[in-house]
C-alpha cells in the first residue's frame, strides 16, 4: 500500500539508451559569453592537452559557415599522438556565418531541437561507451543564450517563432537535458565591457541549472580575470542549482589565457606552442578532471548520505536497505527526470532519462527546468526578498488572488476571496475552520461543548499529515496509530469509483450498496463527465441522494450530539495510496444533500483542480458550486509550496465583527510568498494556454499531465 | 493585542526623504546590454524627446573618462525649448576610461555604494518635488553588471573585494534600492552575438526584480531585433518579479533604431534630426510615458483590490476600513522595505523607504533582493523542477541535511536525522507526533484509550494555526472559539521572562510563584545567557525544578489518564503577540524534570533558532540537548516556507519496523523542495559567516536582525 503511496513505480522505463557516467569519461561543454571571445579556441587547447593522457572525441552540434572541427583538428592533434587519437565531427551544418535560427530558415534546412539532441546524445552514448579512458567536448555556438536552429517541429510554449511558424529556444535551454553530466567551461569576454557579459551569460547558465565548472578568459589590457576572482570570492559565493558552491578554487577554476596575436592572419601555431599556453589548457584540463572525480564521488555517495541523513516520508526506512533502492535524481528537464543508476558493470554510474510519473501525479505543470519559471520566480526573490502578509499588498499576491477568482481562475462565478496558505494541508486546515464556524453561524447555534462539530466526506481520501486534516478522514493506515490525538470526527461515506472492467467503464459501487436498474457502464470518460446529460434521466442521482440522506439521517441519530457542518468533496479524482475516479454524479448528489441542509461544502482540489482534469475546477464538471475550494500542488507550476483557499463572500463575513478574536487566526510567516504567486501567475498562464490550445484541437477534458507539451 | 501580533507597527519611520510617486515625474534608468553598445546615443534622444512636453533632468552617476551629459546636452537640447529646460549633472567622474571599480583604485578615488546612493536618491527627491512635469533620465556605465564605483567602505558580503579591500558590486545591484519606481530602457546588442548578451542581460535585470519596459537595439545587418520580438512573444512569456508579463506590445516595447553612420568622425546632428530617428525616439517616450501612467493606476488600485480580493491571516478585516490602512510595498532591498504611501497631496504617491521591523522578527537573515540567492534558488528551479521526494535523493537535500546535522548546524552533536515539511506549523505537528510515540515507546505503554497522552509547554506560546499545534496550546486568543475541534492537550506553565524596569534588567516571575531570596536583576543579557556561571550556584535552578517538579505532579495527579508524553520548550525566545524573553534557567530546569520522566524535549525554534539569537540553536544557550528540533522561517533566507524538523536516532528508530503503517505517515506534495533547499544553503553559509565575523569582533551573542550587514 505504501509503495503505491510513495509511487515507487512512478518510473517508466527509460526511452532512450544509458550514458555512462565515468571518471574516465568526462564530457565538458563549452559555452561562449558571446560570439568571438576565443570558444574555438579554448575547445582546441582543450582537445590539445585531453590528448594527452585520453582518446578526445570533439563535436559541435550547430555551425553555421566556417568549420571548427578543421581549426580544432589542426591545433589539437600533434605527434607523437596517433591521429585515431581525435575524432571529430559536426552534426548540423549550414553555409551561412549568421545563427542557426536564421541560417537554417534561410537555407530551408530546418531542425527540430528533439532532433539536435536525439543526435547529441547519440554522440555521447557512443562515446562513454567506448572502451578505455575518452574525453568529449561539445562545443556550442555563439554566446549562451544564442539561437538554436529552427524548425516548424518547434512548437512548444517556450519556442520562439517567426511568422511562419519555425521555432527556435536559446541554446542553454537546448542543451539543458545534458545537465548535470556535462561540466561547463564558459568562455569569458576578456574585453572592455566583458565583466558584465561574463557574469550575465554565467548567470543564464546557472538559473538553467549547469555546472559552471571553469571559467576562462583570453588576456586584453582590462584584466577581467582579477575582477572575476574578486567577484567570485566574496562572501555571498555564486550558489548553483545543485546547491554547491561555485569557484571555489579561484586561481583554477577562473583562468586566463595569454593574447593572442592581435594581427589575425598570424597562424596560432606559435601561440598554442608556447609553454605558457600548454601550461595554462593542461592546468585546466587537470582541474577539470579532478573537479569531475570530485563530483562523481560525490554523487555515488548520495543515495548513501541520503539514507544515513534523511527521514523521508511515507517510507518505511526499515525496508530501504540498499542504495539501489533509492533513486538519485540528477536533474530534470521537461518531462523528464534524469536519474543515475547503477550501471552494468557493477562500477560506473550510468545515466537515465525517465518519463517523471510521479510528478505527472501531482505537481508537473509546466515542465521541468522551464527558464522562463525559474526567471519568475527568481525575479520575486530580488524584488521583494519576503515581505510579511497581513495587511499588507504586494503585486504579485493581488494579481494572484484576482486571477484566481477572475473569468479565467477555479473561482469564477462563485469566489470572492483568497487566503493563502503555504501548503495543502495547511489550507485545508483553513477550509475546515471556515466551513464549520460558517455553518454555526447560518444555524445560529451556539459553540456549545454539548454539541460535537463534525464533517461528512469520502472515504478513501487524504488531505495532509496534520491533525486536523486526519481528523477529516475516517481510522485508516493513514492515521490509526500515527497519532495519539488522532480522532475521527465525522461521517465518511464509500464511494462510487469509476474503472475498467474488462475492458468497458463501469462504475463500481461500494459493496452493500449495489444500485438496480441503473446504467453502470459507459462508452467514454467523456461520458461519465457529462453530467448534463446524465442529469436528464435522474434515477441514478435520486438514487445517490437517498442513499446519501439515509446514512447521514443514520449517523446523525445514532449518535445525537453530532452534527454535520461541512461537507469535503475531492472532485472526481480522489488520491491516496494512488488515484481514483469517483463517480461525479455521486458527489453532485452529496452537494445536493448539503445544500438541503444548509451545510457548507468544501471542495478539495489540491489534487484535482488547475487543469489536472481539463477544468480548473470540478465544478465545471459537477456543475456546482462549492463553498470553498482548495488549491496547491500545481499552483506554482509545482515548484513551490504555495497553497489557495478560496471562499464566499458569506464565508468571509463570518470572520467579520468587533471582536479581534473572531479574525481568522491562522498564518504563518511566508504566507503568500512572492516568489510563489509570481510562479503561480506563470503557471495559471500556462495552464490558459494549454487549454485554449485543448479548445483550438478540440481535444476533450484530460488529464494535464497527457498535455505538456 | 492583534495589531500587535501581527506587527502594525512595524515600520518605523523613513530613514530618508520621500520620492514623490506621480505621472508627471517620470524617473527612467538606462541599462546596457553591454559597453558601446549605444546607452549615451539613447539616453540623449530619450532626453531630447522628453523634451517636447517635460523639463528633464539627465543624471549620469558614475563617469569614467569622457563627459556623456556633454554629448546629451549637444544632442538634446534644441530651439525652440529654453535652455534651462533641460538639467544633466555627473555626480562622480574619474578620469580613467575604464571600469568605475579599476578607476576610483587608481586614482585613489573611493566612492561608496552608500554614498552614491544617497546622492542619487537626493537627485530623485528634488527632481521629483520640482513643480510641474519632469523627466528624469539615469544614464548607468558600461553594462548591466558593470562593476561600481569601489571604496573601503563597500565591505559587506555581496561585495567583490581587491586585495587592499575595496569592494565593488554590479552596477544592477547598486542601483536595485530604486527599482519599482524607475522603469527600465535595456539598450540591447544589435551585433551579431547581440541576441545572446541582451538576452543575457535582461535576466540579470530580470532576477534583481526590475520592471525592464523597453528594449531598444540599434539597427545592423543582423536584425536582431526580430529574434528579440519573437523570443518575447513566446507562448511562455517573460514575467517580472511583480507578476506581470514583460513586453506584451513587442511593436512598443522591442524597437529598432537606423543604424548610424560607420564612419565615427562623422557627427550624429544629422542622424538624430532625421524624421525616422526622431519619429522613433517620440514614439518609445510615449510608450514609457504610457506604460508609467498604467503602472502607477495599477499601483493606486492595489491597495483597494487587495482589500476586495485578499482574506489577510491574523486580521479583522472589519478594522480596515481606508486603503492606508494597508501596507503598499512595492520592492524591498537589504534591509528595507520600499512602501509607498500617500502623498501630503492627497493625490500622488510617495515612495519611503523603511526598516522592514516584521521581516527583522521573522524571517530577514540575508538581506531582501540578494541576488546571489534569487540566483540559487532559481539554479534549483531551473535544474529540478520539483522532484517527489519519498525514497528520492537530490543534492540540496542531502547537502542540507548533512549541514543541519553537522558541525556547524543547529543539530550539532546530537541529531542525527532530517524530517522536511513546508512550514513551521506542519514541522512542529511531525515533532509531536514523534516525541509522543517516542515516549510511549519508552515507557512500554501501550496507545490504550484509557490514557489520554498530552504535552508539557509554556504558556503564551504559539506554534501554528493547524489543530495539532493549536491543542498543543492553552485556551487563549489564538484557538478558544477559532476551531470548534481545539482541546487543550496538555500543562501549560507559566514561564519567568527577563525584561527592563526602571532600567534593570530583571525577571519577572509569574504571579503566586515569587521565589524569594534569589537573584533577579542582571547587569547585561549576556549575564542572563550564561548559564554556565548562573549554574555555579544552583539555587534558583533548584528552586525552578521544584515548582516545575509540582506542577507537573499536581496536573498528572488531578487527572490520573493524562499522561506526559512531550514537553515543548522556546528556548529564550518565545513569540505570541510580539517577543518574550524567557528566562533559559527556568528552560534548564523544565528539561531536567523531562529528563528524570524519560520525557523527550521538543525545541520550536522556528522562530529563535539559526542565529536569531547568536547561536544555531537554543542548545548552546541551555546547555542541554532536546530530542527534537525544529527549525524554520530564517532557514531559506526568508524567500521561502521550508521547515526542518531534527532528531536523534532514537526518535527515528521509533518508527522503525517491520510494519509500514509504523513509518512516519506525514508529508505533502513539495516536501524538500529543491529551490528551498539550495536556498537554505545559500542562507546558513551566509549566517556561518556571521557568526564567524562577531566572533572576530568579539561581538557577544545578539539578533541578527540588528546585524545585517
Amino acid at each position: 500500500m505504501l509503495s503505491r503511496f510513495i509511487g515507487l513505480r512512478r518510473f517508466f522505463s527509460s526511452h532512450s539508451k544509458n550514458v555512462r557516467v565515468a571518471a574516465d569519461k568526462r564530457t565538458d561543454i563549452v559555452f561562449g559569453a558571446n560570439t568571438d571571445v576565443g570558444k574555438t579556441l579554448v575547445s582546441a587547447g582543450l582537445v590539445r592537452a585531453a590528448l594527452r593522457r585520453n582518446t578526445v572525441h570533439y563535436v559541435k552540434p550547430l555551425q553555421c559557415g566556417g568549420n571548427d572541427q578543421e581549426f580544432v583538428r589542426r591545433h589539437a592533434l600533434l605527434q607523437p599522438r596517433p591521429s585515431n587519437a581525435l575524432s571529430a565531427e559536426i552534426l548540423f551544418q549550414w553555409d551561412t556565418p549568421t545563427s542557426p535560427h536564421i541560417a537554417s530558415r534561410m537555407e530551408n534546412k530546418p531542425q527540430s531541437d528533439k532532433h539536435v539532441m536525439e543526435a547529441v546524445n547519440k554522440v555521447l552514448v557512443e562515446t562513454t561507451n567506448r572502451s578505455g579512458p575518452v574525453t568529449t567536448i561539445i562545443e556550442t555556438a555563439g554566446g549562451v543564450l544564442s539561437p538554436s536552429a529552427s524548425s516548424p517541429n518547434n512548437t512548444s510554449a517556450r519556442h520562439a517563432t517567426s511568422e511562419t511558424g519555425w521555432g527556435w529556444i536559446p541554446q542553454a535551454d537546448l542543451y539543458q537535458p545534458l545537465l548535470g553530466q556535462t561540466p561547463v567551461v564558459l568562455v569569458g569576454d576578456g574585453r572592455l565591457g566583458g565583466i558584465s557579459a561574463t557574469l550575465s551569460s554565467l548567470e543564464s547558465l546557472l538559473i538553467r541549472g549547469y555546472d559552471v565548472t571553469a571559467l576562462v578568459l583570453l588576456e586584453t589590457d582590462y584584466d577581467n580575470v582579477s575582477a572575476m576572482r574578486e567577484y567570485v570570492s566574496r562572501g555571498h559565493k555564486l550558489r548553483a542549482g545543485n546547491g554547491e558552491t561555485l569557484f571555489s578554487n579561484p586561481n583554477d577554476s577562473v583562468m586566463s589565457l595569454p593574447a593572442i596575436p592581435s594581427d589575425p592572419q598570424v597562424p596560432l601555431d606559435e601561440w598554442y606552442g608556447s609553454d605558457a599556453v600548454k601550461e595554462r589548457f593542461e592546468r585546466l584540463d587537470d582541474f577539470l578532471q579532478q573537479s569531475w572525480e570530485g563530483q562523481l564521488l560525490d554523487l555515488q555517495s548520495l543515495r548513501c548520505t541520503g539514507r544515513q541523513v534523511l527521514w523521508w516520508p511515507f517510507t518505511q526506512h526499515s525496508q530501504v536497505q540498499r542504495d539501489n533502492q533509492v533513486a538519485l535524481v540528477d536533474s530534470a528537464s521537461q518531462n523528464d527526470l534524469n536519474v543515475l543508476v547503477d550501471g552494468t558493470d557493477g562500477i560506473c554510474l550510468e545515466r537515465v532519462s525517465m518519463k517523471d510519473m510521479s510528478g505527472s501525479e501531482g505537481t508537473l505543470g509546466i515542465g521541468h527546468g522551464d527558464s522562463s519559471l525559474a526567471l519568475a520566480s527568481a525575479g520575486a526573490t530580488g524584488r521583494y526578498g519576503h515581505v510579511a502578509f497581513p495587511q499588507t499588498v504586494h503585486a504579485p499576491a493581488v494579481a494572484l488572488g484576482q486571477t484566481l477568482v477572475g473569468p479565467r481562475g477555479p473561482g469564477q462565478g462563485w469566489a470572492k476571496r483568497v487566503f493563502f496558505t503555504e501548503d495543502a494541508a495547511s489550507g485545508m486546515e483553513a477550509a475546515l475552520k471556515m466551513g464549520m464556524k460558517t455553518y454555526i453561524k447560518r444555524m445560529r447555534e451556539e459553540e456549545n461543548e454539548s454539541i460535537e462539530w463534525v464533517i461528512c466526506g469520502q472515504e478513501n481520501s487524504y488531505h495532509g499529515g496534520t491533525l486536523g486534516v486526519m481528523n477529516a478522514t475516517e481510522p485508516s493506515f493513514f492515521n490509526d496509530g500515527q497519532h495519539p490525538w488522532y480522532e475521527c470526527k465525522g461521517l465518511f461515506l464509500s464511494v462510487p469509483t469509476l474503472g475498467f472492467r474488462n475492458g468497458v467503464l463501469s462504475i463500481s459501487f461500494p459493496e452493500g450498496s449495489e444500485l438496480e436498474g441503473t446504467q453502470t457502464t459507459f462508452e467514454s470518460i467523456d461520458h461519465v463527465l457529462d453530467i448534463d446529460a446524465r442529469m436528464i434521466s435522474r434515477k441514478l442521482h435520486s438514487q445517490y441522494r437517498e442513499l446519501i440522506e439515509m446514512q447521514w439521517l443514520v449517523y446523525e441519530h445514532s449518535s445525537v450530539n453530532k452534527k454535520i457542518s461541512s461537507v469535503v468533496i475531492e472532485p472526481v479524482l480522489s488520491a491516496v495510496a494512488g488515484m481514483s475516479f469517483v463517480d461525479p454524479l455521486w458527489q453532485k448528489a452529496l452537494i445536493a444533500v448539503a445544500e438541503s441542509r444548509n451545510v457548507p461544502v468544501i471542495f478539495d482540489e489540491t489534487t484535482s483542480g488547475l487543469q489536472r482534469l481539463g477544468v480548473m475546477s470540478g465544478r465545471d464538471i459537477l456543475r456546482e458550486d462549492p463553498d470553498i475550494g482548495v488549491y496547491s500542488k500545481l499552483l506554482t507550476g509545482g515548484i513551490l509550496p504555495l497553497c489557495a483557499t478560496l471562499t464566499t463572500e458569506e464565508i468571509f463575513e463570518t470572520f467579520l465583527g468587533e471582536d479581534e478574536a473572531m479574525a481568522m487566526l491562522h498564518g504563518s510567516s511566508h504566507c503568500a510568498h512572492a516568489s510563489g504567486c509570481t510562479s503561480a501567475l506563470h503557471a495559471l498562464h500556462a495552464y490558459d494556454l494549454l487549454s485554449e490550445h485543448s479548445r483550438k484541437a478540440k481535444v476533450s477534458p484530460r488529464m494535464l499531465s497527457t498535455h505538456i507539451w
